[in-house]
């Protein structure tokens, strides 16, 4: 039940450009590789896919880098996620090519999984990228400190 | 996005052991084994779990074998699978142990990704073993057959 480290990583690579978006110099492969720890031959890997498919414009020379090409409230997780995973086949029978489960048709297994899949996708398409990004760090406490709490009175134990 | 093969093949035994419940001679491993083409000593590690996890009741010696411990209809399928799994670390903060990734209480990737699991989890809970086995091969064509359609009456163009 894990996603692949492709997809966690596409993502993490989306929510930095998406975090950046507003800098006037565009996010490099370099300082994602480092603000993450990932190798940079991994994540070019990555960017030149998020690039094909639409998501990313990598510009290149000096001052070049990556730049969201959709806004990050138009780009839906649910239609990321299934195109950075490699398949969802939960079973083997949900690949009929490689299938070798000998009682795949009698058995009602396949279609409550692939329910649960749709349960789960459903959820990841209510959410965009930009709902993945939280405020930054310093303003988060400050904007949900909650006032102080009045002193408690202690309740007695009988009424 | 895969179950675990551990995961699959507990459940083709559970399932297995449901539909042969009422036969006077319990379930063997070997029998299960040949049936579906799995290693015997696979299977042999996979049965002693579910029986100590309660699913099962085995039999030593000659007659002896397999037997759901639990009638079909009460065996939830998403107990089974939160059991046989090894973990629902769906990206690496899940697991707060083994968690590298920088971004970690910033992100809401995670509470997303765990409101995904319990929308996908619902689903295997609303689900028994019993509504896994569908009826044998031959009887479904005969109980489902719908009578013949009368032939269509042709609907005209205009009112």
């Amino acid at each position: 039940m894990r996603l692949t480290q492709w997809t966690d990583y596409s993502l993490r690579v989306l929510m930095y450009c998406a975090v950046h978006q507003q800098r006037e110099q565009p996010v490099t492969i370099s300082e994602i590789a480092e603000a993450h720890g990932i190798s940079r031959s991994h994540l070019t890997k990555i960017v030149m896919t998020l690039s094909a498919l639409g998501y990313l414009e990598t510009t290149r020379g000096r001052g070049g880098g990556l730049r969201l090409l959709v806004p990050a409230e138009q780009i839906v997780l649910g239609e990321v996620v299934r195109q950075t995973e490699t398949d969802f086949n939960l079973v083997e029978c949900f690949d009929a090519a490689a299938n070798q489960c000998r009682i795949a048709g009698l058995c009602g297994l396949k279609h409550v999984l692939a329910d649960a899949l749709g349960a789960y996708l459903a959820k990841l398409d209510a959410v965009t990228l930009a709902d993945l990004v939280l405020p930054p760090p310093l303003e988060q406490p400050l904007r949900r400190m909650p006032r102080a709490a009045p002193a408690k009175q202690p309740q007695r134990a009988g009424g």
